[in-house]
């Protein structure tokens, strides 16, 4: 099996929403994107916790097949986030943030995960991003994430590391933010000027936009009745995109980069089912190609009356 | 030909955004949802003017092969609405309304007018949105729109009116209002028990949702690089999509309803473009239907490895 190296954060989240609450729940990008993309490739995660990480959250994902080799222990706590959701369930309100022994985090790979062909890096600063990066081996797929708090504070770090990745994740705001333009298409045409052949706009309960080249594709979310926990979907979205292209092998098929949309969006879909990781632990690769399947099938358009390529309505009727 | 009956409004809006500005342009529901239809169906307006109503709109308008014989001209002066966009192109702030004549408006059909297999009522008082329908002799195809303000002040009227709709297009806050539901998902399903077989949530630079049945379809709009004007995207999409299954004549196929949304998407593309109906006025069918055809090929996921229906890749690697 393929496998791809994720750098990120393994929290523990507090988390309000209108329909609940979790308390010190297992949470973090590195988390929420291991969880997703096992279901297509071995990951190995790196990442730091500190002395109180519950073991049974270490068993968990060693038993979902996700290697844990890169996870270091720290004396000290595991970084924690509060936050909450309120009817606007693309905005997340932080709380509060204890970086504990995130703060300490200096990621340092070891000569396997060096030679790992493909490398996601989640959500963190992007000197330490580019520092990763340095340490790999000439991998053929580099994908990275980001967030406000870094494209205010660190602008030329970032567009350093854009110039050397192949795909960016970016949520909708962040990338309008970034590129000082008003629509996610603007945005993702300026952006990917700056380096990444592919870039993703991530737009929650809307979708995502993705742009390839001179074309953009974008995809609705799956529809779900309701959303309990939207945390870490934007994760899991690119656990579910990574994940799926890295089996592939071909990362440059239009086909392959659809699927890989799609995938994405339908593991987002289950996550914010349920607080925490629940959904995402529990997920049977049967249900969730049911439900890639049923948006496939939802998004087909067939030929019909007056339709593609056929002769055109008000000239052939003349 | 196929025709349809559109009632509701013909105005001069005065809009402003991002972009510019418009004075005392084209406008009005009726005007937007038959530049759009008239592409696959003759539309017949059912509305009322003033004095001061140009006559070049009149020109364009028939023209264009839209039947005005249901436009009525009343002494005093054309309904007037005074807008503005911000950042947010989803939400219209209404600087002013004068409905001058409009206040006046009773519509009463034609015997052609009344024998009409289909008709779209666009947003006007329930109670005349009703009496429209009584005049009407059985037709086949019955749809609606509506707003907050009657969704606020004629509440009941408005849900007896859709115990008599086939199809009914609300946009997404409203859709929210209305059924007091959080999610367009939920807010289609409680909608829907209550009468029209399909429901179509607009959601504006995020595409739409049809709920059909049990089933839900959500499509994303088309990505346009920049939009001057979203005066008129839902009527416009609206009549996209009322026009083209119109001319199909099979209302319940699912591959028609589908193609329907696609071609309320594409038209809404256009019309965002350019303020008032310029965009609409001069689009031609061969520039919407490769735009149509770019959409359907975009959202078309190709079968490829471990994708729909194949064996299942963890279980097929054991």
């Amino acid at each position: 099996m393929d496998s791809i190296v994720v750098v990120g954060s393994v929290a523990l989240d507090s988390v309000k929403t209108l329909c609940g609450e979790s308390q010190e729940a297992l949470g973090g990008s590195a988390v929420y994107f291991s969880l997703a993309a096992r279901h297509f490739a071995r990951v190995t995660v790196v990442g730091v916790i500190g002395k109180d990480f519950p073991k049974e959250h270490r068993r968990m994902l060693a038993e979902k097949g996700i290697d844990l080799s890169g996870l270091k222990e720290l004396p000290g706590k595991t970084f924690r986030w509060v936050g909450k959701f309120g009817r606007d369930l693309s905005d997340a309100k932080t709380l509060a943030t204890h970086l504990n022994v995130f703060a300490k985090f200096k990621p340092k790979l070891t000569p396997a995960q060096k030679r790992s062909r493909v490398v996601f890096l989640a959500n963190i600063d992007p000197d330490l991003q580019a520092s990763v990066l340095d340490q790999m081996q000439n991998p053929d797929l580099v994908a990275c994430d980001t967030m406000n708090y870094w494209i205010m504070s660190k602008p030329d770090a970032l567009r350093r590391l854009l110039a050397r990745v192949h795909i960016f994740f970016v949520n909708d705001a962040e990338a309008k933010l970034l590129s000082r333009q008003s629509t996610a298409l603007h945005a993702a045409r300026v952006i990917s000027q700056w380096g990444p052949q592919v870039v993703v706009v991530k737009k929650g309960e809307h979708g995502a936009l993705m742009k390839v080249g001179e074309r953009s594709y974008a995809f609705p979310a799956y529809p779900v009745e309701s959303v309990k926990d939207p945390t870490g979907a934007g994760d899991t979205f690119a656990g579910g995109f990574m994940g799926y292209l890295t089996s592939t092998r071909d990362y440059d098929d239009i086909g392959n980069l659809k699927r890989a949309m799609l995938y994405g969006t339908t593991l987002a879909s289950f996550n914010v089912e349920d607080f925490s990781t629940r959904r995402l632990e529990n997920l049977q690769r049967t249900a969730l190609q049911a439900r890639f399947d049923e948006s496939v099938d939802s998004l087909h358009v067939p030929h019909g009356p007056f339709s593609t390529r056929g002769p055109l309505l008000r000239e052939a009727r003349r």
